[in-house]
């Protein structure tokens, strides 16, 4: 396995200390040495933003620690649930009195640390409530449908909320609406390595690709020959609009996300062809993100996600957030950044 | 090879397209296909920034254009000079009249291309100088010195000093102040593929590592067995303070890009150890970046550059630009980011 690393089975740890050194203005350790903190949490007089779930996803979930967006993140090993205690001590950091939204992915044993943190922080007088990403179309069960992508602009929507004012109950509000009116679908094309393992963790046979992948590489709706990016971007927009219709004049926001070992020219060149297909459909697109923001470890594959923004969703994401993974640029145009 | 495109023949346009749609508010085409421009060039009064080179090397170099950095962009084939009219067309681009300063790297057809565009500008009484990035310290011939990673920062530098007022000469000065004072080197886990090619265009065997390597995976200075990030981070601030040595109270600008197909997660661990060595060394880490700065398509390995700033560097990093590929966050602590 040709990575940088000094052993895998501290890597985790490893990885959030040098995060740490490098943006200690804007983050900071815990008691938990798996929970990590906005440097000002709790931000006072504000409802707390929390997430968390496994490592393995750069620059999820620690990146989108920041102002307007998360005050505290539970971090996992590579793919695997963040500890009760983790979550528990990002809840307890997070809350200023005002109550905690913890808006994290639809993954069953993150669903069990989860709740059992929301438990210890009840007996300290915490109020959290939670909202569970599940907007990847990859399932037509919706119950079993996974977190991906998306999980960003949730975190995006329910940060900005949260900073603008919205009580508890308002901020799971936009948070969920935000939730049913977004959709991810992910395409792999190779599979990634754990370094534990030191092996790719399942097979994609060169030449072909598989529609529907998950953030982990699994349960895919198809496996097809591996088709062009026009052809692909088709499938993948015809995928999420087979589940959430658009009609003319609706504005969206379009994250292209790297699954990892993906390069930017690739995302570009699937950008075009949605940019296209959704003008042609006289779709406004409001806001667009290429880029890594949610990866696989070294997985070749890309996500698509396609909000539908109503005024409300629109102006929460306009709200400016400065997270180290998000270049405010992307969805926010501010006149300073011209002249 | 898998990948997302539709040919490889057309790869870099149409990945230029599907930039200039997502960034249609930042971004331009201009008479010439291979040549983009900030939406607000020529900025008035302000000597313009050009840079240009091969594709391949994303967020390089179309990811730069914005404000305080570069205003138009030349860009080649993969791995190939751009033209001598692509470069024509971003120095016309460029010029508000007070002429323009070309920062690029030493690579022999990028300067032939470049001479023969500077002679074309100035048929037109456009004045334009050039600075030659030759920070990689692979070589022990300076001259034969590439341009690497060290370009964003030279970029940075150069943009800030033509925003701030500079005339023509004095952003050359302060241009070349930063490359005498900056060095980067190289490491390479993995070859690269490029498309047009369809197989690794040179081979790095399995536990070995490159170093030395330079941004398109030839000549590095030695071959070794796959070493721990922190013996590979030592090697490369070894080399790189050996060719420039900073002393106790020196203030130090530290990037860490991928080259393509290396985690975060990796590269914050290198940080980490680079961090504890410079700081043991009471060496002030003023600025730090870590990200896919300048990659060469899928390439495994990373490269460190470190710059020696004083008074005036410092300066000119600390304000902010705006371009696609940097999050301002990474270099300049806004009190706006917090809170």
């Amino acid at each position: 396995m040709q990575k940088l690393y000094n052993d895998a089975a501290t890597m985790v740890d490893e990885s959030i200390a040098g995060f740490v050194k490098c943006y200690k203005d804007q983050v900071a350790h815990t008691d938990c040495a798996r929970t990590l903190r906005y440097i000002q949490a709790p931000v006072q007089g504000k409802v707390g933003i929390v997430s968390g779930g496994g490592a393995g996803h750069d620059p999820a979930f620690m990146g989108y620690i920041g102002k307007n967006m998360l005050d505290a993140v539970a971090i996992g090993n590579i793919f695997m649930p963040p500890s009760v205690e983790s979550f528990y001590t990002a809840f307890k950091t997070a809350d200023s009195g005002k109550g905690v939204v913890c808006l994290y992915g639809n993954y069953p044993k993150d669903i069990e640390s989860v709740q059992e943190a929301v438990k210890l922080a009840k007996k300290d007088g915490i109020i959290v409530k939670t909202v569970v990403a599940n907007e990847d179309v990859a399932n037509s069960n919706p119950k079993q449908r996974r977190g991906m992508t998306g999980e960003v602009l949730l975190w995006k929507i329910g940060g900005a909320a949260a900073s603008l004012g919205y009580g508890l109950d308002d901020v799971v509000k936009a948070s969920k609406k935000a939730l049913s009116r977004m959709r991810t679908i992910g395409i792999g094309l190779a599979s990634c390595t754990i370094p534990e393992v030191g092996r790719p963790n399942y097979v994609i046979e060169l030449g072909t690709m598989e529609i529907g992948v998950g953030h982990h590489g699994f349960s895919s709706m198809d496996t097809c020959k591996l088709k062009s990016a026009d052809a692909t971007a088709d499938i993948m927009v015809d995928e999420i609009l087979k589940d959430m219709p658009l009609k003319e004049g609706d504005k969206a926001a379009v994250m292209i996300s790297g699954l990892g070992n993906t390069m930017i020219s690739e995302m570009n060149i699937l950008y075009s062809r949605v940019f296209d297909v959704l003008t042609e459909r006289k779709i406004d697109i409001h806001h667009s993100f290429i880029g890594n923001y949610f990866t696989s470890l070294d997985m070749m594959g890309v996500t698509l996600t396609v909000m539908n923004l109503d005024d409300e969703l629109t102006r929460l994401l306009d709200l400016p957030a400065y997270p180290v993974a998000l270049n405010d640029f992307a969805y926010s145009n501010h006149n300073d950044r011209l002249g």
